[in-house]
């Protein structure tokens, strides 16, 4: 199996569509813009959601399930929902087909029209607030610590595996509070959850902070956000979440009786991540020979590759390694032994490198008569020989050390791609040249903020969270500002 | 909090419904035939999903994803599919809304009318064997062993919760072979593992079995089911898994190259088990003061309820406890210590007992003196006091007692409901006076089958699996048949 996979410098973008589609990923369906997620892609995805849901319970949240249809009517209840979602909606008119009466196959049957149009959730905000309504009537029924699993689609006219996709999978948390505070401290919870999760599983490094009013969530007050940086020196918003003041409550008529038995609506935060952090392990990692995964979220971290003649000496091998695959996996690590006689092992290791399988043994004749293994990590492709009474020792310091390992080269990639900038001029140029995060002042108004997007198509992507403040004056205006901005093309 | 929950023998499918909602499992929702599946009824589900991934992952199963969207055009492409489907279809016809002229809100943009509609999953056959045509071209590519874990739709005029759905939460496998042999073995397989996995886990007694012509799946050439048998005499499909032949791979063109050297078309199986799981699980063994739940797959399997007055006795009873809890989680038991000081302890003993919860601790500040602990155990509501050197192993002996006692509870009754009948006569009065299943001979005949239906609205359930051959007549028309089939009115 050659790779014959483009190089980054050659053409980044269709590294990463090769990419995903030869690592067995994802791939594109016969339905425009839905994917196929392969069991192996299916398999990291399963690894991440593990580890979320464990974070989201830890934290006081239970799982539900809402509806997948909404009825148009509740869309438009929250205007600057509605008005952020419609355009892309999928709109569900009716539930039945019949034989076309002219034989050419099978239409929609007119006389089942629903009498309401539904929506194909694009988010559920609307539907979880109309129950919320049936939940909460006292400060006892409250707070609501609620999390859902769920696919959701967005109809997007330029689409690309896993960034951007008309259907998606993703979990969304619906919280409903007594107070403003309660509310808006567990929006910045579960920022600071996605970030430990991006940085400590995913070995992405991610910078905190919260949207501008332009970038917000339709119908939220106030948006925190996770930023990660790709290899092109482009941004990718990593997961989101949302303090939603009262907003939906009022639009639902979702009231409780206070502890002093007054009435007052309810507070709500909504936050998210998706199969879109998908592309973002890839793009953070990956190398010109394929993914690299962190072996937190490896459905294989080990792979032992026999190297032999005849099945005599491939019996041999399967008996030396039986013991050593029985203490790895004693120690929860997950071991592949692939005996498959259909392929050599050449073909063997291309196609785990371009799996990106964190550690790779292989064992020939030469290692059962040395008593030795030969290692291979796939981070920086170096390789080592290792003692058989080692070996297990080894192989877990060596999946600590590329979890580590891989999280400090994107820190380190990060760190030397965030630029701070005072003028419009040397904006444009470190935007052209460099690319990355730019750092710089802006007047906070959507007027300059639009045209710098106009005239560079760089977006805000964050204000940093917490604040630092910094008396300055605006790159584009002049115009006084108390922070510096940080700014990016993005995904 | 009075149950107030419909007994039984008033009205069985009243108590139903009455209790899948005071229990908190689930409700409707605003959208037609949609329900909401609350915190503690999807975390029943959660732990089902999870036994069962488990169970498919140990049968050498992966999971994948394919899309929510079916072209109309795949639909079609097997007759005996699309005839069983189109009637009950979502159908998406448009992508995007607008504000109405007239200002009368939201309207379908018909300038976004879809090229080709599209049809909300409901089931994924086609849309899965038209990406296996691209993941299959040798037998090296064989076995495919795929299960996704989805929603689907079907438009149903009458719903009930869990039972029948416009939506519901199920797993679909989806397997590829290169011989008639190995797929038939993988559909008779899967069948055993839902038997292993409803008896062992939900402690549902069910019978195997395969289904008559008129009852398989549009599309298979063999259907193996589990069929359990309800409190009032009613039997419930609880999973079916389906032998496809070549019917899916003819229809989507999916053939491979065999070791020989020749081009055939693929085996297929499919089988699934949904959220009616829920229903089943509910009817099976709950009682007229509510749930019962099999100590396996409760999400709280002890609750401890401090009945105290004054914080002072409270901080006491706390500290009492805390190594209990501490213990018993140690061990993988799932406590929750309820000490909200907002209800009474006899509203939390009623509670406890609707939502099902196996073991009820009680601690008083008698308890605290004597050093014992009042036990309640759910299925018989017997009690018994325990002294706390004891109640480590008292709660785990108690927990596998309850399991396997509801499960016999569950068997005896099913037992005392199946009754061999000879007579058509016979078999009109058992099932008018006694219900459950009725065991009788039958002449093989779609007429025969159809007629009885009619007659009687008892549907043949399943022939049972291994067959148990017996020469006899059929009831009806006299003619011969060489064994028995299960007969009984069905959800």
């Amino acid at each position: 199996m050659g790779k014959n996979l483009t190089s980054r410098s050659e053409d980044y973008s269709r590294w990463y569509n090769e990419l995903v589609v030869k690592a067995d990923l994802a791939e594109n369906s016969g339905v425009r813009g839905c994917m196929v997620i392969k069991p192996y892609g299916f398999a990291i995805w399963e690894k991440m959601q593990a580890q979320l849901d464990k974070m989201f319970k830890e934290t006081g949240h239970e799982n539900a399930y809402f509806p997948l249809f909404i009825p148009k009517s509740y869309l438009s209840k929250e205007a600057s929902h509605v008005e952020g979602f419609a355009k892309e909606c999928a709109v569900v008119t009716h539930y039945r087909l019949k034989n076309a009466e002219d034989g050419s196959g099978i239409v929609v049957d007119e006389e089942a029209k629903l009498e309401e149009e539904l929506i194909v959730r694009p988010t559920s905000e609307t539907i979880i607030w109309d129950t919320y309504r049936r939940w909460i009537q006292s400060y006892r029924d409250l707070p609501i610590m609620v999390n859902q699993w769920a696919n959701v689609v967005r109809w997007e006219m330029r689409t690309r595996l896993f960034l951007r996709t008309a259907e998606f999978l993703w979990q969304e948390g619906h919280t409903a509070h007594a107070t403003r505070q309660e509310a808006m401290d567990e929006a910045e919870q579960m920022m600071h959850v996605y970030a430990d999760f991006a940085e400590s599983y995913m070995g992405v490094p991610v910078i905190k902070g919260t949207k501008t009013e332009s970038e917000r969530f339709a119908g939220a007050e106030e948006t925190f956000c996770i930023e990660a940086l790709m290899q092109d020196g482009k941004a990718l918003q990593a997961g989101t979440s949302h303090f939603l003041g009262q907003n939906f409550a009022k639009a639902f008529d979702v009231k409780f009786a206070t502890k002093e038995g007054k009435q007052d609506f309810v507070w709500a935060t909504s936050w998210g991540v998706s199969t879109r952090l998908m592309g973002a392990l890839i793009m953070t990692h990956s190398d010109d020979n394929g993914l690299v995964l962190p072996p937190k979220l490896a459905p294989i971290q080990v792979v032992i590759v026999p190297i032999y003649k005849g099945m005599e000496q491939l019996d041999a091998i399967a008996e030396r390694v039986e013991p050593l695959i029985k203490s790895l996996r004693e120690k929860g690590i997950s071991v592949k032994f692939d005996k498959r006689d259909t392929h050599k092992p050449g073909f063997k290791f291309n196609e785990y490198e371009l799996k990106g399988v964190p550690v790779r043994l292989a064992v020939g004749q030469r290692d059962l008569e040395s008593g030795t293994f030969e290692v291979a990590r796939r981070d920086t492709l170096e390789k080592e020989s290792v003692k058989a009474e080692e070996i297990v020792d080894r192989i877990t310091a060596l999946l600590e050390d590329i979890q580590k390992n891989i999280y400090q080269k994107a820190l380190d990639f990060r760190s030397d791609h965030i630029t701070k900038v005072d003028t419009y001029e040397e904006f444009k140029n470190v935007l052209e040249e460099k690319g990355g995060f730019i750092s710089a002042h802006w007047d906070g108004t959507n007027e300059t903020e639009e045209r710098i997007k106009n005239e560079t198509k760089a977006t805000i992507r964050c204000i940093p969270f917490p604040p630092e403040k910094e008396e300055g004056s605006c790159m584009v205006t002049g115009n006084p500002s108390v922070q510096r901005v940080l700014f990016a093309k993005a995904y």
